[in-house]
């Protein structure tokens, strides 16, 4: 059974193929090449801005969150996954230049027969924990407030979504101009940063279909039908050998816990990055959907070397031998080990180390650009070497 | 069976108690009986503006549209679908003031088992049409993008929400400040709106779990188990007599399609009213969930007396035959004919009935606002007299 077989069992794309094809035809923006689309400044109309709307969910990352709830009765994983749906909007448009004073809305739908009011009042009160914590370090969030509909018909559990806006200049947009010759500074995803309280595992909102069907035990299958779809062929379904609430390799969290492991923002760090180093920047990638693998769209013409690597951080590892996923097919999926990369010239490589640090987050070159004549990534690592064009 | 049971065995609130507790120590923004939430000029800061921001879907109206589609293959249901979770937004946003230069974004989820790419295009096409169809009648909305995600683990189906952005002189925000003496004149939600190109039975977004429910034929339960939740008693699911492609009252439409009117817009004809009215209006109601009490929330210590209603249109006369439901509870879920309410002095009233007969929607005089003691709605009907209090 090849992976994208099991992707499709799963009723996820690999590729999301298909959605590109709807919008194909759709503006891409100012920057079609930034990370982002940016509008130009409809709120306010001066030429010298731009504005900048952003949507995403945490996915099925709910699901697990809904185990975990429902087997442990702990209500705090609900303020990780407000995290999850925040931070994949926010980090996305920090890779533009935009890290303060950005709008926020929520689209939370759920079933009422399983999710009561005081699973929404987490989910509500993380967003506002997560929004006091960042304006302690400098980002300014501003909550807009949000919808949220009993839509059992349509949502099996929960779906929990966040939109963001935001207004910039267009001086300070960085627009991802790879050059020949950079430097490739990565932010680690796991460990634990100064603004955060505990070990982070390095879990995005990413994969999550995959990880948590291929890491957990199938006795969750028969207890929670209602955290998959039925139409899923049973052998895909909590395939794996855990339970949530058995030791993960890292000590004192549970397996749970480690998957549950809310998506790090890096908006403190950027914002000290960008003071310092702004015009210096060529380019910042997310590593969401696509992993290792995202910068390739925004890189053409170019080869992209990534040959250090940080080692395999414990929850991928876990993943990887619980799924037994091919390890290309791991770095295609999961950020393994940084979920943000910093392209600029090699002289400024230890700026960004040294302020990475000051946040207690681990941060190396793990590469370099090339010029090439057709877009590739390259990864040499720990698991072999695997290509893409 | 109590109309309350009905709303808890299909996974709704009737009165979305809980969301409201959960959200109720939240900021209420710059002017708190706005329609919408107001926040500072976060975008630029300027102290004579404002920011909106604003969430909502199509809710459960995806699954009626599914039916439709599967039963038939006409893809064209799903326009109607992105212009039902825009207008949601739209015109929630007009009764502040705010009709031109909004930014929109979406936020899709869907099961890949179910939802082919086409339908996913139906949507995005639907948008620009739609978006297109505004920019012909004076009405400016930018399309950011959006995110549309595989998450057959979360979505039955398919969820379709859009979250939009709009700044505005806080100058001409209307507040909602209904004063005792003013006049409703109300905005017909069925007909044929001159930029509307098919009759429109006035559905809006709200109370579909319930009008699908009660109006199909059982039959559809069997066939379409994915477009509702297992945990329903059976006996209120899908518990009517109609099938979607029998002929409704409405010549030439069938029950599918007159079930699945898109919700109206009224922003052509708001930016209309506001640019003759504007310092006149003392309020504008939109009226989705809570139907024709949905202005006692913007009315305090004032009776809201409407004494002269549109006559049923065949939407909801079609709707409470199937369902039986008490007119009284009927006109507290369903616009019942009119989805918005203008409150000004009784000498402007003949100005908006004249502005919204040259769009071709009808309007009315329905009532008027009393000084009280405490809030009331009073609805003299057709079908009886109802107090809420």
């Amino acid at each position: 059974m090849s992976e994208i077989s099991r992707y499709d069992q799963r009723g996820v794309s690999a590729d999301k193929g298909e959605v590109h094809a709807a919008v194909k035809h759709l503006d891409k923006g100012l920057f079609p090449n930034a990370f982002c689309k940016i509008l130009p400044d409809v709120a306010a109309g001066d030429p010298l801005f731009c504005n900048l709307m952003h949507a995403d969910t945490a996915g099925t990352k709910t699901n697990l969150a809904y185990l975990y709830w429902r087997e442990t009765g702990d209500l705090s994983v609900w303020a990780g996954i407000a995290q999850d749906a925040i931070v994949m909007n926010l980090d996305d448009m920090a890779c533009v230049g935009c890290t303060n004073d950005i709008i926020l809305s929520s689209t939370i739908g759920r079933n009422k027969h399983l999710i009561p009011g005081e699973v929404i009042k987490a989910v509500i009160d993380g967003t506002t924990a997560f929004v006091d914590n960042m304006a302690r370090h400098g980002v300014n969030i501003h909550l807009a407030g949000g919808e949220t509909a009993d839509v059992g018909d349509v949502v099996r559990t929960i779906d929990v979504g966040y939109t963001a806006f935001a207004r910039m200049r267009r001086h300070d947009v960085i627009e991802n101009a790879l050059q020949p010759g950079d430097t490739i500074v990565a932010l680690a995803s796991f460990g634990q940063a100064t603004y955060e309280d505990r070990y982070n595992g390095g879990m995005g909102s990413n994969g999550l279909t995959s990880a948590r069907h291929d890491v957990l035990r199938h006795d969750y299958a028969a207890r929670y039908p209602e955290s998959y779809d039925a139409r899923t062929d049973e052998q895909f379904v909590y395939c794996g050998s855990r339970s949530l609430s058995e030791a993960s390799p890292v000590p004192g969290i549970n397996v749970g816990q480690l998957l549950l492991s809310p998506t790090r923002t890096y908006l403190p760090v950027i914002q000290a990055l960008l003071a310092q180093l702004q015009p210096h920047i060529h380019g910042m990638i997310h590593c969401t959907g696509g992993g290792q693998t995202k910068v390739m769209k925004f890189a053409p013409g170019l080869r992209i070397v990534k040959d250090n690597l940080f080692p395999t951080p414990p929850l991928f590892a876990l993943i990887q031998q619980e799924s037994q996923t091919a390890w290309r097919e791991m770095y295609q999926v999961f950020n393994m080990g940084h979920r943000l990369e910093i392209y600029l010239p090699q002289e400024h490589a230890t700026t960004v180390l040294d302020i990475a640090h000051q946040f207690g987050i681990e941060a190396r070159i793990v590469g370099r650009v090339e010029s090439a004549h057709r877009t590739e990534v390259v990864l040499d690592t720990e698991h072999g070497r695997f290509e893409w064009a």
